[in-house]
């Protein structure tokens, strides 16, 4: 189960939402048994695109950066799910090493640390956040904007473990998504290092993820007796593309045409009389650039200089040489009349909240997560606030359970992706 | 960590629980250690007496029956606990049977069903209640005071299995303390049974929880260097006392006047100026039957006839034979001019909530777990409810803390005390 959560929407549950919330303890009965084969990454965020037909995950993010947009009534629930992921990975810790990006003026991002590092300390850990930035030098204490500050140490390393002054960890937790590759000093650790380096950018593929997605969601859709594609938006990839020199360009349009013709059979399927869109990102890509909306193969033709530099930089100058082509799902939710993307926080295997991106210059197919978005934090549902609510054998859990429900088969995607991309230990 | 509660008691922190708060990070790393090796009771709650200088279990109950009581804000946290509880049990069990007391006719206890029904059921399990009552004949409808109703269905043993009509489980929960003796329908049955049947008070003894809590708070005094006597209340027993036949009295009087004596020396030793007093209950006893507050051994020499019958009938008829002397730890609390106790709940090993008993005709010395007591939920503490409050990095714990972690040690307690009483499998 996950936490009862208002949602954009109201109105009655679409037939989806229904019959996820109806198979609930089949549901939450065959996630069990995955549980015990495959290993939970230690915390995930998933933005979900809910078309009201049909919805989906389009974004796995395994080194989450918004922690501090949760609503703190699920700090407890973070604090509990977190003393279970640290029992996993090191059970015998007392002691954590925290490791952030290194965009130190990013006073968002520091926020996010500050309540990574508050719920960290609430489940009992001793935690300090050591840098890997070249801009720390020295022990800084950088204010935070709601008062309070963080203290900043950098990293040293002995052999092959990473220490700060004074503090040796058994475990070192990374909030860094390595997308500009991995750092040797990260490299060969005998600490446990949680998520682990394959998990970063550096070598993670958004096609491997989706690849797995799809076999767990077509498990999923046998179990529930549905369509796997009301919760799989299609994708395909494409290697060795360079924008600027024009190479690949056939490919993508290639894939692009197959992919729309595939959604528009859907379509017709189902009787959408939307027009279908896909969205190309970088297969190894985060942090909304490097990302296009495209309604025809002609879209990723004949790119203007402007169009192809964006698409040929992403985070930290990374070159995009592999490419993702993900079916587009249009957003049905809206908040304030602008466009809403639910974020599903996960620790462990454990729903812990989330909260709605929201972009009021955007539209139902565009990418949400740019610069410049508001976020709204998601709250606990007002009937559970009546004294006899936990009394009742019947209250109706809302909809927010199938968001939970399908954030999960997304972290389960997840940790399949990493048991398969792992690399050799010998 | 436990979840923010406000207490009772207002004004700064006392010096016990702020040497608890201060060694946080080394209780949480032991705790976890702990229970690498040590299997964790489903749920459980705990009494805790606060009398300033000392903060005590007295009362550990392995089959809680006020979960209607917590605050209904704590339910994703009870939810997330049980499914971790769940998955130790049963992992693959979809199907629970929940076996509750007989007494169909309290409507606090059948609320309390509801509430822990509720818990599971958002836990995702297929969870029916399954009741051994002799008045339980087919399926019976129960309404509940604030709405809703309870189906209760007779169990049917199968060869070595408690089934319902069309529903058999992989596991049975049991709510029914088993103060009547172990009925044979629950006997050698091939499901698993939880908390186990030795559990129940047909074996349990408060010696032997008491006992290996005395270890426990040990081993956490060294820990935080304190005086184990601070958290732990001391204690005797006497075998084969007959109330009625006046048989064993010189033995209770004995131990009385011995632990008077080592708990005035206490006293003296810390300078409280209160008078020493004792706690008398059945060792196998509970509901607040048989339970004298004694300030001297001539109390309990020469009690008259009705003191007689109260102490040698508890629950169900059972009679006293063995005897259980604790230390009183006078409670610092109150609410409303009204003496007070919290009562800590959990399930797996989380903290998940807790209520004060509240009575207002029972003085600071005497036992709060009788009829007509008021409950009073803790509510989650309000600095919390700031937006900011989970970003800040230096958010205090709340006093809440220590009564969480005495209510672990208790936990600890009852599962040494259930590894050392199980019945040989042999």
């Amino acid at each position: 189960m996950v936490p009862h959560l208002t949602t954009a929407l109201t109105g009655p549950l679409l037939d989806l939402e229904q019959r996820i919330l109806d198979a609930m303890p089949r549901i939450e009965h065959w996630l069990r048994t995955q549980w015990l084969t495959h290993e939970t990454p230690f915390y995930a965020s998933v933005d979900l695109r809910n078309a009201g037909f049909k919805l989906a995950p389009v974004d796995t993010n395994l080194f989450p950066g918004g922690f501090n947009n949760l609503n703190p009534d699920f700090l407890p629930l973070c604090v509990q799910a977190a003393m279970a992921a640290v029992e996993k990975i090191c059970p015998e810790a007392q002691r954590l090493l925290l490791i952030p990006e290194n965009h130190t003026r990013n006073s968002f991002y520091l926020q996010n640390v500050a309540a990574l590092l508050n719920i960290l300390r609430q489940a009992g850990l001793d935690v300090r956040v050591g840098s890997i930035s070249p801009e720390i030098t020295e022990p800084t204490r950088l204010a935070l904007p709601q008062g309070g500050e963080l203290l900043l140490e950098p990293v040293q390393r002995k052999g092959n473990r990473l220490v700060l002054e004074g503090f040796e960890s058994c475990a070192v937790l990374l909030n860094n998504d390595l997308s500009g590759g991995i750092p040797e000093i990260l490299q060969n650790l005998e600490q446990t290092v949680t998520p682990p380096l394959h998990a970063g950018w550096a070598m993670r593929r958004k096609s491997n993820h989706f690849a797995a997605y799809t076999r767990v969601a077509r498990e999923f859709a046998e179990l529930i007796d549905i369509d796997p594609w009301l919760v799989d938006p299609l994708h395909a990839s494409c290697g060795m593309i360079d924008f600027q020199a024009r190479v690949g360009e056939d490919c993508l349009a290639g894939q692009v045409s197959d992919l729309l013709s595939q959604i528009g059979a859907k379509y017709r399927e189902y009787g959408v009389e939307q027009e279908p869109f896909v969205i190309v990102k970088a297969d190894a890509g985060t942090y909304g650039m490097g990302i296009m909306t495209v309604k025809s193969p002609d879209d990723v033709r004949g790119l203007n200089r402007k169009q192809r530099n964006k698409m040929s930089v992403v985070k930290e100058g990374l070159q995009v040489q592999e490419v993702f082509i993900q079916e587009g799902v249009y957003t049905f939710e809206n908040m304030h009349e602008a466009v809403a993307e639910p974020v599903i926080y996960m620790m462990d295997h454990y729903v812990v909240g989330g909260f709605y991106r929201v972009h009021t210059g955007r539209g139902i197919d565009e990418n949400l997560n740019a610069p410049g978005m508001h976020f709204v934090p998601l709250a606990f549902d007002t009937p559970c606030s009546l004294p006899d609510c936990a009394g009742k054998p019947d209250a109706a859990p809302n909809r927010f359970y199938a968001y939970g429900v399908i954030a999960r088969l997304a972290l389960l995607a997840a940790s399949i992706e990493l048991e398969e991309t792992a690399p050799d230990v010998a």
